[in-house]
């Protein structure tokens, strides 16, 4: 049993059951040696919390002692640990020395044989360097083996790895092939020697490309991933599992693992951690201490370490500041900022995964967070949906400190004038302004010179399309002295409100959406504190909420009979099974499982309408997952309903 | 007693002593509330390891039983503490509630009566929105009763605090006149509305103003400075001491403060810290435990955490990596971003303290990186004090992955030709490849747009000044194919030792230090592993040595005496009282207090020449200190003698 429970873009947290032991991803599955280790599987659980661990099957079969005992005890006895025991095949250890005569059949058996709960195929290791034909080749191998495998799997979970060497391409077919295989987890493998030679930016494209071919159902682990200093960004990307040894490898050679880097313990001269080993020791102690128990209290640092920064990842995906975190991590190291800087190729991917908004401030933490795919997708659906109202004069505001909004009132009482305000992200119409992202950035005070050139380009183009007979770049002056310069005005004003309704509607589903309001009688409810609209009557029922919170609407029952008369099929729309149309009227929640079909276009966050199969409105609610996740998750919510048209949500006065 | 144990640029670990006890800075002092407060003094000291506290002898003062119980039994009894205890003087109080009639010296002898370690006067706290005749106005009283106080101090250390407003000519004249007076710690005031507002950067600005006038031989102190994110940059400034009551307040409003911001603890799901506290409670015990004890646990987690930055902090300073770590901290939140961005706008006094080299990688976090003192200096110095060889080809060479190495050395057999690369951080001949910092960087794999413009006018700058006959960029030609496009060459070459030797000496010690090599015989020991030159003889005596880590030279005695002759009075020397000769001649250190003047152009790390009064040279060594610090400072070494020329460095070999 895989189920997102939280999340964030590709990022989520999910229950993964396995043979009734469970645990929560994203998870670190340390690796342990079946020999002997610094930290005993059992400590591992009970001390540090890890629900699961990794170990070799390869070797335990090797071994005639640990093999006889592994059979007999079983694996999970043999090892003292009660958690998920995931298994490898040997792969690595053909990568490492060469063919050893491993039978890709007889070992997928043998972990089943010793009662593994995930056994692993024996894949082909196809390393960065590898051409085109070898890796072609080892893909080719791998999705063979692992089809076979797949065949006596019985209850046994098996994972699948997807390889592919830096052709990415090759990544997108295999991972593609692999999720037609009857698999349950997915490794990204051939990637250690990409983390050993700091070949981040390698590794985002490689994990991205995999990514887009791996169904999302299925839990996608990174093989040989264990510095904290990675986890935000690979959970970034959609990796939910790690496994690696680092913490007990770096220990033997006298380094500690923090979330911003390594270091080793003979350079320090004092310990700025304060995790229960370093809390309980000095530097110096550790350095004298004998070399297995310095090697046993390193490693226990290392652990608590990277359960910490697996919790901390967690904790940005529930409040909305993954991106923050992963662009401060992202600083430890240059190959990592490289890697941070490779993310904004690839926003048509991102974007499709990332929800409509966030709660919470987008702290900008260097000239790479104004490329964020929330930003992307803000200066594409502003030139793709935006519609600019009927004003005689576009005046461009600055961003700094909002210091037009007196001015703004007054202003417009007496011009037929339009406001845009000259953002960091882009124009920003002042109807939008309240929409995230453009409501919730927080820009540097001055912007680098690429953010300058990228700005300066939307200009450029908008202005190539406004339809104003007039643009002034308002520098602050009187409201006597603009009106003054601009002449004398029409009679014409614009709607504030009217036209803020319109805009957002169409930013958030769509141009057609717009045609919700035209023309129709529109009376507002509106926040005493702040002035803002908070509810849309439409023709005197209420129709529309603004959240506060992010500036989009909320439907009514209302709204979405609205919005489902006013863009066509497949717009906005999850059409479900028959079955399953009584159960969402009495307002329960849409599950993936009775998905039959979604609009492409919707986002995690996205209000959408719920249609039978003939497209008859039975309900309407938030969605959970993409097009892409409701067809590929068999358990889980794709909708939250909202039940009795926006009772949940009554208009949220302040 | 102040004293620099280690440093890096402003930054500095100093051994601080009042009153035979003894704290090493940069160093927290937590506010300790007279009547209550969630953690005793003796705790502060005895489990987080606080050796000085601040507390408030107005506060003191104003309460009856309070101010007999200090009298009479002392602060230290009063307060249970036996560490450094500093005091405060009620300006606080004024600026918050307004004239509280404190009488400016009867506060300074309370202080003095109590037996506070450091006592402050009554200082006018200048807040930021303050006119400038009123900043003035702040300032000249200020600076008035500080005066009148440090007559009356006695045995009592006196913090005068700077004052001035957003008036940074004020700041810095404020500072001046502070130092000459009979003082011990200098605070920076004024700055709590900045801090509150997140006014970071106008925050580094009141820094750098203050520094610039401040003695370098005493304490600064950031009064109300708590916050864990902020005392990497402070330190960075030269802050040397902190305090502040946020780790209590934050606590009462169920924040806990992280070294990359702060969170509360309703919205935290779990906690990522594994501190004391948060590895033995989990986040709802602590929201469910009663007020209180839920205040004392998160002012516990705030004061491990402050704890812990500092003593990051101090591990960066002794590694070299401060500035990767203020980088790193400065992306916890935009204002903080615009605060690191200011600092490119200060690099001419930041150089002034920059040290000659670091060790380890400059390791890129950002654009921001590219900006340094470091790589700034770096510039300058190229422009000053480069001087191009005699070749006729001048071969610009890509940077990456430094692919011409090989090609490189066939291609100087064969063209009479100077290779320059094409650097992030501008043109790097190839003569300069191993100096700090053109050989330590680790820029990222595509500079930003700001960097590449700046990098542009570099290039710019320099192709107007060069005297090659023939400028080519190498695109990976092989050998044969380069040398038939540029024509058959003269039969000149290039001596690269020669050019090396005498660029370094250059970019060292300035443009007349290469006439030391200039026509003398050199022969040269080079190092079995990697080809690169380790001593240099001149005319057969070992002279010069260069270092592994940083590509300068070390001094022989031999290498003084031509270092001398080469350059002018005061170049690169450090005068000495007459007194002190005789023992720099049997190889003591210089103390500061020996100094009578030295060359403003020497930097921490720098190689000096030490004369006697008339210019007499009587030894040479590594300067730990700049002009300025070395006039101030009364204790400490200036220089680090190196007895018998090169004795304790003998060539390095590997």
């Amino acid at each position: 049993m895989f189920e997102i429970i939280d999340r964030d873009g590709l990022a989520r947290i999910c229950n993964l059951e396995v043979h009734g032991k469970r645990i929560e991803t994203p998870a670190l599955l340390p690796v342990v040696n079946p020999k002997t280790g610094p930290v005993s599987p059992r400590k591992l659980k009970e001390d540090f919390g890890f629900g699961a661990i990794i170990t070799n099957s390869f070797i335990i079969n090797r071994d005639e002692r640990l093999r006889g005992r592994a059979l007999s005890e079983g694996l999970h006895r043999m090892l003292d640990f009660d958690g998920i025991i995931m298994t490898d095949s040997g792969t690595f250890q053909e990568y490492t020395y060469g063919d050893m005569d491993v039978d890709p059949l007889a070992i997928v058996d043998f972990q089943k044989g010793i009662g593994s709960d995930i056994g692993t195929i024996l894949d082909i290791f196809s390393e960065p360097d590898f051409t085109r034909a070898k890796a072609t080749a080892a893909v080719d191998k791998t999705i063979e083996r692992a089809s076979e495998a797949s065949k006596r799997k019985d209850d046994m979970w098996l994972s699948g790895p997807v390889q592919g060497s830096l052709f990415y391409d090759l990544r997108t077919r295999c991972a593609e092939e692999m999720s037609a295989l009857d698999l349950d987890v997915h490794p990204i493998g051939g990637v250690v020697p990409l983390m050993e030679g700091y070949r981040f930016s390698e590794l985002v494209e490689v994990i991205i490309a995999s990514k887009k071919g791996l169904t999302p159902s299925r839990p996608v682990h990174l093989f040989g991933a264990g510095h904290p200093m990675m986890f935000p960004i690979a959970v970034l990307l959609g990796c939910d599992m790690f496994d690696s040894s680092s913490y007990a490898k770096f220990a033997r050679d006298g380094r500690m693992m923090f979330s911003d880097g390594t270091f080793s313990i003979d350079s320090m001269s004092e310990l700025w951690c304060h995790c229960p080993v370093c809390s309980k020791h000095t530097a110096a102690e550790i350095r004298k201490a004998p070399q297995g128990e310095r090697e046993r209290l390193l490693a226990e640092h290392n652990l608590y370490e990277c359960q910490a920064q697996i919790r901390r990842t967690k904790g940005a995906i529930r409040d909305g500041s993954l991106w923050e975190l992963v662009e401060k991590t992202c600083r430890s190291h240059t190959r990592l900022l490289d890697a941070l800087r490779a993310l904004p190729n690839h926003n048509d991917f991102l974007e499709q995964y990332e929800p409509l908004s966030r709660q919470g401030a987008l702290m900008c933490t260097g000239s790479e967070s104004l490329r964020r795919p929330a930003i992307w997708r803000y200066q594409h659906r502003f030139f793709d949906r935006y519609v600019q109202p009927d004003a005689e004069v576009m005046i461009a505001l600055p961003e700094a400190d909002k210091p037009y909004s007196r001015t703004y009132a007054q202003l417009l009482e007496r011009l037929n004038a339009h406001f845009i305000i000259l953002s960091s992200i882009g124009p920003v119409p002042i109807d939008l302004d309240e929409i995230y992202p453009a409501g919730h950035i927080f820009p540097p005070k001055e912007v680098d010179e690429g953010t300058r050139v990228e700005i300066s380009r939307l200009w450029e183009r908008f202005s190539h399309m406004h339809k104003y007979g007039l643009a002034v770049v308002w520098d602050g002056e009187e409201t006597a002295e603009l009106v003054a310069k601009i002449g004398p005005p029409s009679s014409e004003r614009i709607d504030p409100d009217r036209t803020r309704i319109a805009s957002v509607l169409r930013m958030q589903f769509g141009k057609e959406a717009g045609c919700i309001v035209e023309g129709a009688d529109l009376s507002y409810v509106k926040s005493k504190n702040t002035g803002r609209i908070r509810n849309v009557m439409v023709n005197s029922i209420h129709a529309l909420s603004i959240r506060a919170t992010d500036g989009y609407f909320s439907l009514t029952d209302e709204g979405a009979k609205l919005l489902h008369s006013a863009i066509a099929y497949p717009g906005y729309r999850v059409k479900i099974d028959a079955d399953a149309v009584p159960f969402i009227k009495k307002g329960s929640n849409v599950f993936s499982k009775f998905v039959m079909d979604a609009d492409p276009s919707l986002r995690p966050g996205d209000e959408a309408m719920i249609v039978d199969p003939s497209d008859v409105l039975v309900g309407h609610g938030r969605c959970m997952m993409n097009r892409k996740e409701m067809l590929a998750f068999k358990r889980g919510i794709a909708i939250k309903t909202r039940s009795h048209g926006g009772d949940d949500d009554p208009g949220e006065t302040d």
